[in-house]
This record gives C-alpha cells, structure tokens and sequence, in this order.
C-alpha cells in the first residue's frame, strides 16, 4: 500500500483499502479466468464453482446458508432491492431518522413512517412500537450500525418487536459486517444488506442475505442468475475478492476490534491530554473505530482540509454527502447543538491504521485546533 | 491469456476475455488509488481525474457529451433502469419479440406492447407503427444488435418513426458498443445501453447514455453519485478498465471488423467445403462474428458438448439461457422450424480469435456433425 507513505487514511467507513488477499484472490478471474459462470462448458467451471464457494464463505461468515446470498453491485442496490421490494407489495415502511440515503431516498417512493431516535442515535422504543400500530403487516429497516456515528442498534431487540407485531425486518448492516460478529439466525432478522469495500473488499459488490421461503420481488430482471432473484452475469472475480476479504476481517475479528478499540482510546487520550475540548458522537455501544468528534465553536469542513493539507484523510457529515451538506440529517436527528454539529468530523479507523497514524492524528488536530 | 492453450474461446457474445491494457489500468484502482471518489481530499483526486476521464473517453466513442454518461453495474442495470423508469412515469413502452430478458422481463411489470420481427429478426414497420397508434406518447425500446443471431436493427431509421409520433426511444447496445461504429446523435436515440464485458472490458460495469435535457426517474436511489441520477459509490476501477477497453476497440475497430469479418468468412466457407448442411440465422447486417449456425435434425446442446470436449466454447441460444431453454425466444420469433431451432448454436469471434482457430473450429465440427 505505497499511499500509506503519503497518507494516513482514516476515513475507513467511506471505504477501505482492498485487502492483499482479496486482490490475488480476485486476478485469475480478471486475467485468465474470464468464462460466463452461467455457461454449461467446461471453461465455466472454474468461475463456477468459485462462486459456489464464494457464496458458502459469505454465508458462513453470518450464519446463513449459501442459498440465502444474493450477489449484488453494491449496498445501495441491496437497500434499493428492499425497499422497493417492499413498496412494490404494498406494504409499509418503518425506518429511522438516521438511516442512509440509500434507504431514506427509496422511501419516499411509498407509505414510510419514519422513526425518531435518542441522542445517541438509538431507535426510540415507544416511537417504534406506535409506528407499527399504523399497519396489520408491513417491513422495519433499522441500520445495524450508522455511519456518521457508529451506533449499534440493538437490531435483535428491534426484530423481536417487528416479529411480534407480525412485520418482516430488514437491517442495512453496510457498516456493520466484517466489523463486529452478525449471526442472522440469532438477531432473528429476515434481511440484510451488505457492500464489501466497507470490509476491505472491492468496490462495486455487496450482497442481501434473504431468508430461505421469504418471497420478494427482484430489483433486476432479466437472465436467470443468483437463482433468479438478480439478473446479470456473475462479477466472479468481484464476488471472490469480496468473500475473501470478509473471510480475512472475520478470521482476526477479536484481534481487529481489539486493536482498533486501543487506537480510539489512544486518540481520544491524546485529544485530552492536549486539552482539546470536544464531544464524541454516538452511543457507548459502537463499531470500533467509527470516531464522530465534535469540536465546539470550529468549522468541520476547514479542519478536514487542514488535515488534508497534513496528509491525514478524514471526513464530514457522511462520505457520499461531503458535497453536499452543512449538517448531516444524522447529526440533526441526534439533536446535536449547532456550534458542535458544524464543528464535527468523522475520524474512522481501520485494521491496517497504526500507533503512529494515532501520534500524527493528535498533534495535527493540536496544531489546528488545540492551544499548541 | 493462458486458456488460449487449453480452449479456443468462440463465446465472445457471452463475455469476452479481458483486455491486458484495460487490466492494466485499472490495477493502480484496485490497490493504491482507493480512495472514494466523492471524497473532497487530495487523496480521492486520482480517483475523481480518472472518473472524469473514463467518462469522457467513453462520451466520444459514441459521440456524447459526458454529462450523458451514467455508469451502472452492467447491462441488465442499464436497461431496468430505463424500462422501470418508463412504467413509473406512466409510459407505454413498445419493444421487439427478440429483445434480451433484461427488457422483457421488465416489460412485463407494465403496459407494453411487442412487436413482432421478420425471419431475419428485423423489426416489421407496420407492425411498429401500428404500435404506436395505441398511445399518444411512450418509449420504444429496440436492441441495437440482437445477441443471439448478430442481426443489426435500423436503429435510426426506427428512432425517426418514434420521434415523428411522439415517442421516445432506447436502444439495448450491449452487444453493439465496441463493435461497430456508433453516434448516438446521427443515430437520434434517447436512451442507449452498453455493458464491458461484451468489448473485452470488465463484468460488472455498464453505462446508459441519456441525452441531455431528458428527466428520468432514477432506479437506483441514494447518494449524489453521477449527478444523483445513480447512487452508490463509484466502481473507479471498474470504470477505468471499461473505458480503456472501449477505446482500445474503438481505435483498431476497422481492422478488428475485417479480421473478424475474415474469420467468418473462413468458418463458413470451410463448413461449405465439408458439405455439412446448415442454415445461418440473422441478417446480411449484423454485428461481425456472431455467427448463428442451424444443423437440420441435430441437436445443438449435444453439438455443445462434443465440441467443449473438443476445447471449443460455444453457446447454444443465448448465454443466459443455456441451463433453461429448448428452443429460445428469439429463434422462435424468427419462426425458425423445429428442425432448424433444436441443431442451433452460435459461435461468436472476438479479435482475439486467429485463422487456425477456425481451421480447429470447422475440423471439429466436421468430425461432430460432418460425412467426414
């Protein structure tokens, strides 16, 4: 990873850097392995049953079954596929205030209701369990994890209330898998979305666990691949890299959370011993390293380019709004006062960040923000 | 290309092998230059340079602007995106008995009419016209090239016959861009789609041209990637490699026409030699090397076989369908007897097919299916 010479990347939750593994897992079926995976020829073989085992480590890694995945070209699809899904049946949609645009956009195509949460970013039980009075039967979206923040929800509790109300719950868990262990059968949830270059994988897949005999209506028409769920040919060499790459996160969870949680506590030590004022966004329950920090009175947009002046990569708001927005719907949602959301970024690490990106991180927020 | 030693590849309609230049333009996405591309830092400035340039290079191979050019995961993508779009504005669209699945299986979810087509596969015009009468306005949706007999629609000429009604027109390209020349506005369409894995580019990326001023609904709802009219993070890699491949084919695409058109030529003189009986399907105008052979009273999946034992890739129907079809909608469309349809394969040559190649094809298939 030559960047890392030039840069610290610490804006992980926007994306990450694509695993070794993955990446050479990923060049045969770039390179030499190029047949159609749906063909009947010997030369699809390969390809074939790549993909067998590719959605096999995928499953495994959330304890579902093979025929449960479906290959997707990304976490937007897979919450698109939902939602619509959803829509298309006639069913209502419950989601939260601080879902990502890629479920908040496609729920203004129907009847959505959408649910308040604390200032933490925590789903409000009562606000929830009223909103599901509204309908006999219909589909929950909560996130597992939020992006600009980092709170889990607690998606197992959620699902329990949606089951008992007779409603079907989805959880968009881009943030969340490969981070933090998801067992599917043990948060009892029917769907969930996932995107692989969150978790080290390549950009441009992602996948929907959908729970074996759940009917639901297909985003993509056309061939008959993913079981006809999801037309278009199989992005073999995509879909190896990402199994790969989850298989990796996976295998050193424990070893990764733990290493990440001793960088946020370095950080957020570092920021204090400097005197820096600040206030960390979020719950207490979080993904490891997703690190929304408050400064009172500052500009988060001027400190993101001073730091990128330094060669330090973090973000504002959430990464497909940099653009666009002042102050996040997420940060509006948690009620989080104006002098603190303007002056928030979002430092979020990852298993290849190092102590010494940490030491670099704090003393150039010293030299922007602190009293030097 | 290794497998070059082991198979001969003549499925280039069912994907194509991956071109070394586009490969290795795209590597420095795959593993350095991950930064995300809507990321306001110095660190996404490569990603965002060459998102800029992918898009451009790929604007004036079909003589667009770059502001037409919407990148998807694929074909299939592409062409929901516009039939679903259609349906959502309340359109009648009007397509061809012989589109791909990845429009007709869209079509079914609204008010479509299908027009039939001659034994060549070409449109019928009164039929089109007659089409037309049922609605004030709508989209026409008709394949530029049709992937399993090769057969070339007047694009053009259809686009005015819509235009003059009021209709506006889509053009499924997927098996077209790349292999011959096309200018979106001496051809006058709306709307056109393309994937890069049919021009020797990487699966799991497409485009849709959409001309400037056209509102349309988007499928895929999220962030404010490629101008909010297609969420999800940009696939820069992807994108590099589907440029670079198209602008490659584009460059020796004269000399890849003659060469290909060469080898047809070479294959069907040398069936002729061997006095092996066949029929091809499609038009005199079709997209050079896609090559629709029927073998009266033999059966075109054992053919299939014989021929892989062989080292020979071939396609029985079209591609997404060789695990399902007997006889496959477009055959049947162009009333094809049973005779012919049930003895039919395709061969399909890229530019990366050679003479001796074809020596191999014709002696095989005479040993298959020939006196001898």
């Amino acid at each position: 990873m030559n960047q890392k010479k030039r840069y610290i990347y610490a804006d992980n939750a926007a994306t990450s850097p694509l695993s070794h593994k993955a990446y050479e897992a990923m060049v045969p079926f770039l390179v030499d392995e190029f047949g159609n995976a749906s063909q009947p020829y010997a030369f699809a073989r390969k390809p074939k049953k790549a993909l067998q085992e590719a959605r096999a480590m995928i499953a495994d890694s959330i304890g579902a079954l093979p025929e449960e995945i479906f290959f997707t070209s990304c976490g937007t699809e897979s919450n698109n596929w939902v939602i619509q899904g959803a829509f298309q049946q006639g069913l209502h949609v419950v989601t939260s205030a601080i879902e990502h645009h890629s479920i908040l956009r496609p729920c203004t195509l129907g009847d959505t209701t959408i649910v308040p949460v604390n200032n933490d970013g925590i789903v409000l039980r009562d606000e929830f369990c009223k909103a599901l009075e509204k309908d006999e039967r219909g589909l929950v979206s909560f996130m597992f994890a939020n992006n600009e923040i980092g709170t889990i929800e607690p998606v197992g509790e959620l699902a329990d209330v949606a089951h008992h109300n007779g409603w079907l719950f989805h959880t968009d868990a881009v943030q969340a898998v490969g981070h933090t262990a998801i067992n599917v059968h043990e948060i009892g949830v029917d769907m969930l979305s996932s995107s692989a270059h969150k978790f080290n994988g390549p950009k441009g897949i992602g996948f929907l666990y959908k729970r074996r005999g759940l009917e639901w209506p297909s985003l993509l028409l056309g061939g008959s691949q993913e079981s006809g769920h999801r037309a278009g040919t199989e992005n073999v060499a995509l879909i190896v890299g990402m199994a790969v790459a989850l298989q990796e996160n996976i295998d050193s969870l424990q070893e990764n959370i733990i290493h990440i949680q001793d960088l946020e506590e370095q950080l957020l030590h570092g920021l204090e011993k400097k005197d820096i004022a600040f206030h960390r966004n979020g719950s207490p329950n979080h993904i490891v390293g997703n690190i929304s920090l408050s400064f009172p009175d500052e500009d988060g947009e001027a400190i993101l380019h001073k730091m990128d002046l330094m060669g330090i990569n973090v973000s504002t708001g959430s990464a497909c709004d940099s653009k666009e927005t002042q102050i996040s719907h997420v940060l509006k949602a948690i009620h989080l006062k104006d002098k603190f959301a303007k002056g928030t970024i979002r430092v979020s690490l990852g298993r290849m960040n190092t102590v010494e990106d940490i030491d670099k991180i704090v003393s150039c927020m010293n030299k922007i923000i602190g009293k030097h």
